[in-house]
C-alpha cells in the first residue's frame, strides 16, 4: 500500500473515530431529552461552524462561483471529496432552489448495521453533515436548511432548500 | 498546489475544527467543574478510545515491534505523522520506562496565541492527545500514564511512564 493511500484511510478513520465519540458524549450529556432533539440540534450546530471554518480554508484560492448551481456541485465534488473521500453519487434539483444530494455509501454510516433496528439512530448520525453543509454553504452566500434521510444504510439523501434573502 | 496536497491540508483543518468543537463543548456541559479537571479527563478519555481505534486500523499490516522502544518509535514517526502530518521533533528515555516525546510545533496549538495568558488553558488541548498516545500504547499492549506541558507554544512534551504489570 502507498503512504498517501494510507494516510487517506488513517484521515478518514480518525474523522470517524471523533465523529462517533462526539455523538457518544453528545448523547449521554443531552440525556435529559428523550426526543434526542436537543442532541441533533448540538451536533447540527456543530457541523455548521466546522463547515464555515473549512470552506474558509478551501475556497482561498477558488474562483468566484457563478450561480447557486455552480456552488451545489462544489459542495458535492470537492468538498464532499475533501471530507468524505468520495463524490456525491447524484445532484438533482427542480430549479426553484430545492436539491437533492445522494450519497450511496455515506462513510459515516458504513459502520452502522444494515438492520432496520439502526435506522431510528441514523438522525443522529446525519445530523453534523447536515450541519456541515448548511455552513458551508453559509460562508459561500447561500442561506439554507439542509434535512437528510435514509432509505436503505448506508445510502442516503440530503435536502438542501434554499432559502431566500 | 497539487491535489494531495489540499486534500492533506483539508483533513488536518477537518481534525483541528472537529477538535476545538469538542473541547469547546464537552467545556461547556462539564462546566459545574470550576477546575476543569471533569473536562480534561471526558477528553483524555475520548482520545483513549479514538487511540484504540486507530492504532487497530494502522498496525493491522505492520510486523510486530520487537521491543519498547520499537513500539515508542512507531509512535513517534508513523502514528504522530498520520494524525498530525508531521514526526515527533525529538524521542527521550532514562531506559527505565519513562520517554518524552517533543514536539516543537504541536499542531493542536498552533492556532492559540503564543501569549502567557493562553498557557492556563493548555491542559485542554493536550487532554484528547494524551489519551490518544495512551490509547495507542494500551492497544500495543503496553500500559502507560500520559501527562503533558507546554512551555513556549507551540511547542510541547509528551512524557510517556511505561507502567510495569
Amino acid at each position: 500500500m502507498s503512504v498517501s493511500v494510507w494516510l487517506e484511510m488513517a484521515d478518514e478513520a480518525l474523522f470517524q473515530f471523533l465523529h462517533s465519540e462526539i455523538i457518544q458524549y453528545v448523547n449521554s450529556a443531552e440525556s435529559g431529552d428523550s426526543e434526542n432533539g436537543r442532541c441533533v440540534s448540538k451536533l447540527e450546530s456543530m457541523g455548521f461552524r466546522v463547515g464555515q471554518g473549512l470552506i474558509e480554508r478551501f475556497t482561498k484560492d477558488t474562483p468566484r462561483f457563478k450561480d447557486e448551481l455552480d456552488v451545489m456541485k462544489f459542495i458535492c465534488k470537492d468538498f464532499w471529496t475533501s471530507v468524505f473521500k468520495k463524490q456525491i453519487d447524484n445532484l438533482r434539483t427542480n430549479h426553484q432552489g430545492i436539491y437533492v444530494l445522494q450519497d450511496n455509501k455515506f462513510r459515516l454510516l458504513t459502520h452502522l448495521s444494515a438492520g432496520k433496528q439502526y435506522l431510528e439512530h441514523a438522525p443522529k448520525f446525519l445530523a453534523f453533515t447536515c450541519g456541515l453543509v448548511r455552513g458551508a454553504l453559509s460562508n459561500l452566500g447561500v442561506k439554507s436548511i439542509v434535512t437528510a434521510e435514509v432509505s436503505v444504510m448506508p445510502a442516503c439523501k440530503f435536502q438542501v432548500m434554499i432559502q431566500k434573502m
